[in-house]
């Protein structure tokens, strides 16, 4: 338990690279039998490390024990890229943003809300203002004008939505199974005989959005992406919080298919060549095969 | 000897895959003492079977023999992508376009005229009417208004040089030459084991612009690169006129860097691998080996 | 009769702001009782001075004399803008461009054709190349690959088409002659005590899609509209030929509604004002009316 | 007094139409003597009415007294448009947006923060999270990353200032009062025998960002501009709060010129005609002599 800005929060602490953890959720939900918890809060799909969580996991432990709490979920990083049931999972708030699987810039921040969630902040008590939702959604002259909207990014919202559509989310979520695993190939390749090594720990947890990828010790993971950005233009991720020079972070999720993959993965694979970085051989060629026959 | 549209024209024959045959045009224009032949034709780089000649070859002949004759070429693929000296070479006139090496969209044709050939240009009999240099050179009316030009393609031609001369054309040509190296690799590895094979015959003949490639015997081209666009998303070059259905052409000019092309050469290795078709190992990682260390 | 690039060519001159004569037309078509001339030419839109001509007159001309000329037009400023009937008129080949009632950039020459000039090309013996139909028609390779197309502009075309065809082309052509006859409003306000005038001397063949305007004697026309331009950023047409320097053209064709058009002619009166050129008052006022009641 | 969200919040109220009225401010505040009011708050201009206040004098104001409260300005559309002197006027916290004199897209919201100000905020005990100042500043990974940031709306940030700087604030500023002072000829000309009027009451309260229309007694304002829009693609602004269905609202700020303006006079000027508005005569005459002879 700590205090976080006149809340008390319960965090639980787990290995960066691994999930959420559902046995310790369900130790924490079942002692709090006064059901003073009001929220359980869980990220779907967390960017830093490539680590996908089984939110329907969550909603499992929920239920067994029996907890009323409120499930919150970020899935800003997985929607529409990895799967998200709402209504299966009986998600009460998500919040989720234009640019990543719906393939828009920055700009939109989106907010989904359950019947239960939206009753609870009638009589919340935590001091709010811009996002209040009674105001947003009962007050009249609210509802028809919130402020001056951003009109560009909800045509933009339509078109995106419409692409998805037009491949079916389905397809859509089978394309990132695909390419995800493409690219675990490729870094498995390379981490033969010690050398750089996917970051999450778990097979099942390894996100089909992004992939962290554990540079070899000794070697700057941020010296080595500058590089990769300079000379051949491909934007890697960098390692956020203490993951910085750690790792690089390969992202593929949104409007994203086999040659735009596979030119990123051989530009990384020139440049661990060319930066005398150790790994092994053949990433590339794994990708390919990998593909080629899936 | 034949006629061609009142014109008559002596075609020099060569084989397919190779370029411009110095020895063959040393022969005619020695022989041709009375100094009939007006204009001495070359195209620098042929687009359907990825050959460049050697243009100040030509010039060397002409200048041997003591041939007056005007050297036409035709750089359309070549200028700003290969090496090519109007001045040193003495070229009369150069025909280019907007789409290629300049890196525009379709829509300008570029001349360059020597003064030779313009002074040439004032006698000639040929019938002209809408290209006609002497009205568009003299008549000042038509200096200042020769139709509606397109102006769209004049801003993006500004474009287009302020970007070659940004990088610095020697360092265009340099990268030209490194990427269409890196690409020959690619299919010389293929090639291996009686598979796919490089279409121009000559190594110094190949290409920095695009190379083209024979399919093994049996298997259509078009199939392999319609299902490369349809399924991958990367057009790749057809056969034109008679290698159509057995060549596939990679284009590597412009605005291309290492994640473009490589992502472009794996696209190809996974088709070759996924339609089954005969070919050597390792095409990608030659190309990926070769740029990382050079 | 004249010599023009090796053809006789009777060239009918009339005053400049009028259209074609078709009493001419008639006279010189009778005498040729040989039928020698092979083809009629006219313009329908000209561009230089804001006259419409009556091509249904030149055709009923042809009709009555019952000569077999071919009727060639150019409808490069009128097609889409006002009406044009290549059937009805039986005209043999019609030349637009993509620039004018298209709305497309400049990069598309348009011809339309009818089996009987079809037909005469096949015979025809005046010198071409680039644009000869036989080949363009017959030739199988030509027919799939003409040289590279200006592909993004057929992408135009297809929009402009159907932005054409989602206003209705009958509403098109009232919009644009309620438009014309709104600039006519005003200039005809200006033109007040001897002031700017219609340049177009005919009422009914003052054009829809562009209005030439006099200006008053001694005033310089290029002067005028280019401090238009430099302080009010309204581009007018200048005066083409020998009428450079006497009038400014308004081109009110294509993607115009009524504020854009009322913009240009509110700044145009406010240079007059500014410029101190004489005119009369109200042109504004005038053209808002006509809009506001029709 | 009154509460608001917790705060206790002295609302000074003022006709619709007028500005801040320094005179009530200066009596709240001197009779204040505890310096209990801990900042002042006032919009520079107000988009719904098209009246601005004089901020510079609210300085003086406290000043005068000698109060030491913050002083608080909305500057969303005045900024660019209208003089405002963050310095000068020793303005403590600013909030401006940058879809209005910025000529951007929605989708910055901008601050600019006095040190006086940025010191308070170190003890303030109002709640708050996102838009927390201390963090944002003071910890080092947030002043790095503070989520990811709208880059495309940066560029465009970079060229709306380079576009400010190019053309001199002081420029920009003349051109906006001249372009309103068009704005209110016209209307002027409008209102004469008790038709529209200029909402803004104090000549010298109006806004050089906006014009207020109050449309006459008994017409319907929505029904008017949403006429306008549909036949004449004028999209004007309509009233806010309780001037809705009385008011239309012209704005001209921002990437204006003259064509711009008079084209959109013009078209209300047709539209009042058309629809039957009772309005004097000669509302684009007046703007376009005003704007000829300035």
């Amino acid at each position: 338990m700590c205090k976080n800005h006149g809340l008390e929060v319960h965090e639980i602490d787990c290995e960066w690279g691994t999930g959420v953890p559902l046995d310790e959720y369900e130790k924490v939900l079942s002692e709090d039998t006064k059901h003073e918890i009001k929220a359980v809060l869980a990220c779907q799909n967390e960017t830093a490390t490539g680590v996908t969580s089984d939110i329907g996991g969550v909603r499992k432990v929920l239920d067994k024990v029996g907890h009323p709490a409120l499930l919150f979920v970020d899935s800003v990083s997985a929607l529409a890229s990895v799967d998200f049931r709402f209504d299966d999972w009986k998600v009460d708030m998500c919040v989720t943003g234009s640019q990543k699987g719906l393939m828009l810039p920055v700009g939109l921040g989106i907010n989904a809300v359950s019947a239960k969630a939206m009753a609870v902040a009638q009589h919340a008590t935590l001091p709010r203002r811009y996002f209040d939702w009674r105001e947003l959604t009962a007050v009249e002259d609210r509802m028809r004008f919130a402020g001056t909207a951003s009109l560009h990014m909800f045509y933009a919202l339509q078109e995106g939505l419409a692409m998805l559509a037009e491949e079916g989310l389905e397809n859509v979520l089978a394309r990132h199974a695909r390419l995800g695993e493409a690219t675990r190939r490729a870094v498995e390749a390379w981490s033969a005989g010690n050398g750089v090594s996917l970051f999450a720990v778990n097979p099942s947890e390894r996100s089909d959005s992004v992939t962290a990828v554990r540079m070899p010790e000794g070697i700057d993971a941020e010296a080595f992406r500058e590089r990769v950005l300079a000379e051949s233009k491909v934007a890697l991720g960098g390692g956020l919080g203490k993951l910085n020079g750690q790792v690089i972070r390969i992202g593929h999720l949104g409007d994203l298919n086999e040659p735009m993959l596979l030119g990123a993965l051989a530009t990384i694979e020139l440049h661990l060549q060319r930066q005398g970085i150790p790994h092994g051989k053949g990433g590339v060629a794994a990708a390919v095969s990998y593909l080629a026959e899936n």
